[in-house]
């Protein structure tokens, strides 16, 4: 049976906080989805790894994987970090099926939600 | 009499296309608010800067000018670059009501809409 396993895939922060945002992708997910597993993975200063996430994933029981980017758009490390990092997992896993979306930041979903917030932004984290 | 303005404030990057989504959302917003004058401004390897994006608002009549962060979550950059430009901006405007929102990216708004993208992603740009 296959099952379809989700790579939110980040830049990363020496601010530690900086993932919050992703935890809480992640937990809406889990709310509209329970039987998916996702799992957080990021480029840089950050665990886990795309790697350590894609066998967690793995672990897990998933056959199918979608690496999504929580990126606002197509920059160097899209179109460049990223792809050899998926070579190496596809390698790592042949039997896997590894796909890559577009970076969420180009979906009308979210440009339209960057909108509205833009008319009625919070101005005060607490 | 007031007028606000908008500032969409971005990372930028030497890939020209990483603007479009940024160039997307100021669409969205005309077409909601057709009043409401938007720039963008970039923070790196990109123009216009945020001082000019100012000056171009407050040429168009703005009186009150909100930044708002188009980033997925509080880093370095948000935490201590933008500060100091904002600083500067005041300076020069002090007659204009200036002040920066909260990241985009850690809107429950964008949040939702990124899980929802997450769950049924697009694969291809075209």
């Amino acid at each position: 049976m296959n099952m379809k396993g989700i790579v939110l895939f980040g830049h990363g922060s020496r601010n530690s906080d900086w993932a919050q945002p992703f935890h809480a992708i992640r937990e809406v997910i889990h709310s509209r989805s329970p039987g998916t597993p996702v799992a957080l993975a990021f480029l840089e200063s950050m665990r886990p790894t795309l790697d350590e996430a894609i066998d967690e994933l793995v672990k897990h029981g998933a056959t199918e994987i979608d690496i999504v980017p929580i990126f606002l758009a197509t920059g160097g490390h899209i179109a460049k970090d990223l792809p050899q990092l998926v070579v190496s997992a596809m390698e790592r896993h042949p039997g896997i099926a590894i796909a890559v979306a577009v970076p969420a930041g180009e979906s009308s979903l979210v440009i339209d939600a960057m909108a509205a917030y833009a008319l009625k932004p919070q101005f005060d984290n607490n």
